[in-house]
């Protein structure tokens, strides 16, 4: 698109959410701050680095929030992520577990950049690979090897005696074992404060059990790294834990609303859209933000609310009770009141802007590149922050 | 991303899709042809004017496959995609429900370039805020009315007395009533040839009947615009029918394959992906194709075969039987086979590439900025297509 001066379009020069194109990715600022700063005195009080991941949020204006200060150390979930962070002296694991290519281009960045990209595995042939990628970049790779702590993905369990194996190949390959790396994934489908509190003792255990036993055969195995946005709140004791990962903590949403790790007036994203048709008949309201605009994420479908494709509030962030985005097509979303609850659906006339809470933030933030920043119910644009995708 | 000549990355530069940064979109160029020929010639036969819709394929360069001779009609679903394709000289439909600042952008864009961008209604609020449009831009709107055939999304019933206020209202507005336009958006529920004519001739009757209704009424009404991948295919007779719309056929997708549409092969779009990682005791095998690179479409969820977030192919792009992706997250898919098929999982070590078939191009598609394109199974890349987005 033609993006000479002229023809700015008014997304990009808008000074008040009245005046966004819709669909429009909203953020508000002060929930982020909010967010983050609750787990950062989390991670303080446990005694523990906080390594946030960037794969939610991947805008350097969201990491210079999370660390006002310099660049400290992050996660991400793709080469282009540490691309674009290395850029401005951000300190990365790269946790996805690594190919040839993938290490080959994080090596790469570590020699173009100097900064610190350390890589992710957990199979014999991964480990293998490092000789390889060594002798391509020239670059020594530091390594993390994934532990299974719930049977959620990939990784080792603790107890498998292909740690040991692994362990021993990377160090072979002539790369440096940096420690091991564990992701309670599973804690997403728990729903109690005990179950999470339970489920983040499992995950600590599970890594402080796998660095003994690489310890007992003489790997330093430095660093202890775990999380997830869940066990990260519930965790009450991080002993033998070096640092705590978690990501969608920053923006928040419905999912981890209904896990229980947050109140909806902590969701820091919603999609600002625009009412443009209704069927009185069968109380449908249609706007015209979509999945394409809130992603195809379902995310609530298994949990006790089943939130459709998001929760509807008013233009300024006001949750209109029981009101729900029941169907989404690719630019249509439909409005509805949530079966079973008794209401009736709101006059929402052609023309009313409402605001979308996401199922889940990295989805709904993936649809969009940019953040138009909000704060509170004030309708003024602070910034207009990008965000990057891609591989 | 720091995008000088000396950082090109490697996914820019590849000759081969063996180069290639995956995950990463294909587009075979074969069956893109032998699809967009076979609606074509089905359209030429039926004696009704094409008019692709673009929401699909977001890239100029499809449209040029599409329209090789010189630029024609097409339909789009966001008023980015229309300044996009105006650009380039399309006539366009824009079949999304207008509101007062999408039809301001999209006359204006009429003033700026002389193109022809239509809009679509179905409400009196919209018909009247025409007016505000026309002064707002000095441009008198064309528009059309929009159809409900089957209760799917938006639109007036043939029959709705409603469908005679808003003609009324364009024209007291002072904009051009240019006709009638449906969408018969239920065909995708639709599994049997008997159903799908019959939907087809549905969407026809009602398109009919409503321009019968507005003609008697004094309103020339002089397009008839139908369409939907599944219609557009099974439809026999197109009697009174000036124009015909369909997206996704394209590149088909395993829902329109569950639709009964098209054939596997006739699949064009893909996601190349890398193994990372197994978990043998369980079936697994993991890729470095999540749902970012996906989506988190599960349209098959609902057919008589559950394809999971994909059906999975060698690197060539030949099937692998029965191996589907049933669980993805952001950045990791997991393949596993199909319950219940009694086969056993093939072998795929670390550093194999598969292709992906998504359930649903538009929304596979829309996570990718371009498209590598190849034909068969020949690993040269042909051309490297960029897509659009956003709003």
């Amino acid at each position: 698109m033609d993006k000479t001066a002229a023809n700015l379009s008014v997304s990009e020069t808008a000074k008040s959410i009245d005046a966004l194109i819709t669909p429009a990715l909203l953020l508000d600022r002060g929930r982020l701050e909010r967010n983050t700063q609750r787990l950062a005195e989390h991670a303080r009080k446990l005694g523990v680095v906080l390594r946030p991941h960037m794969k939610t949020a991947k805008s350097i204006d969201v990491a210079r929030h999370v660390f006002p200060r310099e660049p400290g150390p992050i996660t991400v979930s793709t080469i282009a992520e540490a691309e674009y962070f290395a850029g401005h002296g951000f300190r990365i694991t790269y946790a996805v577990g690594m190919s040839t290519a993938s290490a080959i281009r994080a090596m790469k960045l570590c020699r173009r950049t100097g900064v610190d990209v350390k890589l992710l595995l957990d199979t014999v042939e991964q480990a293998d690979a490092l000789a390889d990628v060594r002798e391509a970049t020239g670059v020594t790779p530091s390594v993390f090897i994934e532990l299974d702590c719930d049977d959620h993905r990939g990784g080792l369990k603790s107890d498998d005696p292909k740690l040991l194996e692994v362990a021993n190949k990377v160090v072979a390959a002539g790369a440096n074992l940096v420690g091991v790396l564990a992701h309670a994934g599973e804690s997403y489908s728990l729903s109690t404060p005990g179950a999470l509190v339970k489920a983040a003792e499992n995950e600590r255990l599970a890594i402080v059990r796998a660095a003994e036993i690489l310890r007992a055969h003489g790997h330093a195995c430095p660093i202890l790294s775990l999380g997830s946005t869940p066990t990260a709140h519930f965790a009450e004791n991080l002993e033998g834990v070096t640092e705590l990962r978690a990501g969608v903590y920053m923006f928040f949403d419905l999912v981890q609303h209904g896990v229980g790790v947050c109140a909806i007036d902590d969701i820091a994203i919603s999609v600002l859209a625009t009412v443009i048709g209704a069927k009185p008949e069968k109380g449908w309201v249609l706007v015209d933000a979509g999945w394409m605009a809130l992603s195809r994420d379902r995310g609530t479908a298994s949990q006790q609310f089943d939130q459709g494709y998001g929760v509807v509030c008013d233009e300024k962030g006001r949750v209109l009770e029981d009101v729900v985005v029941s169907q989404a097509s690719q630019e249509h979303g439909t409005l509805t009141i949530r079966s079973g609850s008794g209401k009736s659906m709101p006059e929402l006339p052609v023309g009313t802007r409402i605001r979308i809470l996401p199922n889940h933030a990295c989805s709904m933030a993936a649809q969009h590149d940019f953040y138009s920043v909000v704060n509170g119910e004030n309708p003024e644009i602070e910034a207009r922050w990008e965000r990057i995708r891609g591989w």
